[in-house]
């Protein structure tokens, strides 16, 4: 296998605290993975003929040796190869997760979006404006939040290194929120539990902003708020998902990109030698989009 | 109005932390309230002639006047007066959300219900068994325990003074719970995430083993598990419910148990100088079934 291109993801973060999760821990001299995309250079297996495009969890290398029970065609659909990392990888699944079957945002509700013009973030928020929903975003940096307006179209958006929380939906959902889509975890999901309105919903995506400080496993400050108000917490892993069902959503995604519903906004870093660089700024400040290394 | 009986609930004793949350605070010297049964003895409003029997939230007192819309007058339900307060009361209400609206265990399904020879434990056991899911209880004290089996129908319990969590739940349901029906927040909490299966529920009821510290709002120490498990965790307020809601909801319960499907299970306090001790008796391992004060 020759691999093409690389995932660069928060939740690799996880694999370097020694506490085991979901993810298995990695020791010093370990090779990292993750998501990749390369071609097929030799094969022992009529069914993945060289030239084969195909994924793997075989990233953070240039090339590698596998059977053929760990890689996985790409489905022939009608987009670029590193789209397969992205908008049609577990990136966009778990963002159409969140969207789609955990919070289902209605036409007339307002969604919060945190680490909005992140990977997951700027597609959730390009798939709660197709259900008609008003979205908040919050974003790290003023050209984040003109993006996030201008590219991503949400309706109002907050850089959180500027401004309160409290004053952003004071200002844009006096009456509070009726979802939440938490990327980040910690702080801003503490707060977000005391602007919900009664039987809101939060979905629970992942916690980059815990993952640096080993202490991500630990719940909200606020967490009782979800009884005084009635509140949903759902959690979404899109690890858990059935091959065919991950195959289902990338299709419709592959679909509402053809027909200009949906963009993919990428950050594109060149060559596996900066993969390191990559992976490290997702938590400091993190790029637009979705972040790939070219290998 | 005459009180002839009164309720004592564990979230009373969130009204004396001098911290604000859905029920405001008391200070020294006021009178406590909460949910009580009296007979009107005199009134200017032909609606509420003298003898009708009505709910208010004026409990903690023996007599009072009050303007007619802060009264309402009990339902027409064949049942002792003091289940308006129990079974018929917020106590099954909140049962009834937790189990019918909530968690919604189903044949086949594992559920864990924490305090279950409580006042809502005790109902939410009868009415998980009737959905016919495979009902587990924790309780304090082998008598609680000897109950739960005899006379609530649980299929297994635990006294969680005596066993882990762990390993009742590795005995009694080894690939995981379905449901968690939590009614006492801090460490069975904690450690129920790591008990659930994937895609499992808990519904989040109250956290009656937090409200002494002080530090009742917090979140579970392994709250990272609802992502990596994809797990649903919802809270219910009955007190949110709109009047005509819940009085269906009793009016449910009540033909329930008219027909022998479930059953009142309570603990009679007599006077009123007893309840402070009722109240307080709470936290110490507590009565079974729902505990009354008859003024």
């Amino acid at each position: 296998m020759r691999n093409e291109w690389m995932s660069v993801d928060p939740y690799m973060r996880l694999v370097l605290t020694g506490q085991e999760g979901f993810v298995p821990q990695k020791r010093p001299g370990e090779v990292m993975d993750g998501a990749a995309v390369g071609i097929v250079e030799a094969s022992n297996d009529p069914a993945l003929a060289p030239g084969t495009a195909v994924l793997s969890a075989n990233g953070w290398r240039s090339r590698f040796v596998a059977r053929a029970d760990q890689l996985t065609p790409l489905p022939a659909l009608d987009a670029p190869l590193h789209w397969h990392l992205g908008l049609l990888g577990l990136t966009g699944v778990t963002a159409f997760l969140g969207i789609e079957r955990v919070l289902q945002p209605q036409a007339g509700e307002t969604v919060l979006i945190s680490g909005a013009s992140g990977a997951v973030g700027s597609i959730a928020v390009q798939l709660a404006r197709l259900r008609g929903a008003r979205v908040l975003a919050t974003c790290s940096s003023p050209d984040k939040a003109r993006w996030l307006i201008e590219q991503a179209g949400v309706d109002a958006v907050m850089n959180y290194r500027l401004e309160k929380l409290e004053d952003f939906i004071a200002r844009e959902a006096p009456d509070g929120l009726d979802c939440y889509f938490d990327n980040v975890g910690g702080d801003m999901l503490d707060r977000s539990f005391g602007l919900m309105k009664p039987y809101g919903r939060i979905g629970l995506c992942g916690a980059i902003s815990q993952y640096e400080s080993g202490d991500y496993r630990s719940g909200p400050a606020n967490f009782f708020a979800a009884i005084e108000k009635s509140l949903t917490l759902r959690g979404f892993n899109a690890f858990l998902l059935n091959p065919d069902d991950s195959a289902g959503i990338a299709g419709w995604l592959a679909r509402q990109a053809a027909q200009g519903a949906i963009a993919s906004f990428e950050t594109i870093i060149e060559g596996l030698e900066n993969a390191p660089a990559a992976f490290a700024g997702l938590f400091e400040g993190g790029y637009p989009g979705k972040v790939v290394v070219r290998i």
